[in-house]
């Protein structure tokens, strides 16, 4: 059931084509890792990317980390979400690590650390966010 | 220092121009109550608003309401923020009611209801946002 | 299927004998209101109530005004809570006010606002919570 | 400025008698680990611990890798919690990880992992909270 780093790309290619030119889906020690291409509309005055395309790079790394875990299920759905914005980031691109914590029937949590891209080290976490998406029940 | 509704407009024109044009703000009862127009780049697959999309009229709903009160201090930032999504939006614009709880000299804290524009009777919320903003020191 | 004001008050003495004694159940103008009295082990250095204290007494009165609309489940169990804490409690007693915002067939959602006792036009509220709740399926 | 071990396990006993007694401060890999010794009165009907003794557990935890971390500052207060509930607690001992992920001059962000003492692998967390502490100015 679960899905390669490719077949992931490809359904977001398919799913959601508004958004996924934004996105690039790698894979670092076994874990999904997404890349955020950061363009001058992400950004806010002063150069910082906006909340709200952080947001989004957590919401669809989480989205992947379970597609690639349960198969692909479009209709899975966000039903809270929290996010601290702890640094300012750097120009450049961002880069986001889901974590699932738990896998249940119909519900899944989990978190997610945003850093920028050329952070190496992952010293310096930008945000974190804690997701919970709802599975639509099967019949 | 409060700035009235027509000042907030020119602030978010000049200092948001790319996001400025997605919103109406508008005064009910002396609240400020934020239009965002829906369009084809908010929506997810079955027609649906998205998350970040929804997430983005609560936090600008929250900053405009900020503004209004303090005055205009653009460098204030989103430092938290969680957002429940409750009912799937129907096609359509929607309105934010921002709500400040309260308004400390770093900290202003406060809620976001997300409504359908047609859900005139403001019964059946879509998302409700927690929101925490920071006020730079000055000096 | 909803419960009188008396018959939560009942069932909150039968089903949490340790929390009950610390709890009164009001009602006013329709709405649940609980009152919680701060005893010696509620308090902090400083006389400061103590987060947890304030986190239980949130999550209480949510749970008795989903009782109150959907009657009693005594199973029902917090999935989710979020809290700001915004002013420091003086010495006495604190209100909570539950708001539910959606009841779900699975999941309820909503928040609570926290004041102190004395503060009779409720302006100044302590603590903001959100919750959610999951009802467990009937079978 | 930091604090071992055993002087926090001192701190506690002094300035929180009424709730050092349900805590054991321990240490593994150089990561603080917090021990909560689960009584009659921490527990739920069905004998699942409570919510707010869960709460408890992750702020202590948190307030404790703080403290380790910048020294004694008893002042220093939480300003936003958020747990999810994720796995019913089996009876017995709970542990908690707390984690910090920013320490700025003002606002401390992190989080807190709890699982039971019984699960070493730490593959079930039963919870996980996000919290952000208030760390008072000098002057």
């Amino acid at each position: 059931m679960s899905m390669t780093i490719e077949a992931l790309a490809d359904f977001m290619q398919q799913a959601f084509p508004q958004v996924a030119c934004d996105f690039l889906v790698h894979e670092e020690e076994g874990e999904l890792v997404l890349e955020m291409r950061i363009e001058e509309r992400h950004l806010r005055p002063g150069g910082t990317v906006s909340g709200p395309s952080m947001f989004c790079l957590a919401d669809v790394s989480f989205y992947l980390a379970i597609l690639r875990k349960i198969g692909p299920e479009a209709l899975t759905v966000t039903t809270n979400a929290a996010i601290n914005f702890m640094r300012k980031p750097e120009a450049g691109n961002l880069i986001a690590l889901p974590r699932l914590l738990k896998v249940g029937r119909s519900l899944v949590v989990g978190d997610v650390l945003i850093y920028s891209k050329t952070d190496q080290g992952r010293e310096n976490a930008l945000a974190q966010a804690t997701m919970t998406y709802s599975i639509p029940p099967k019949n």
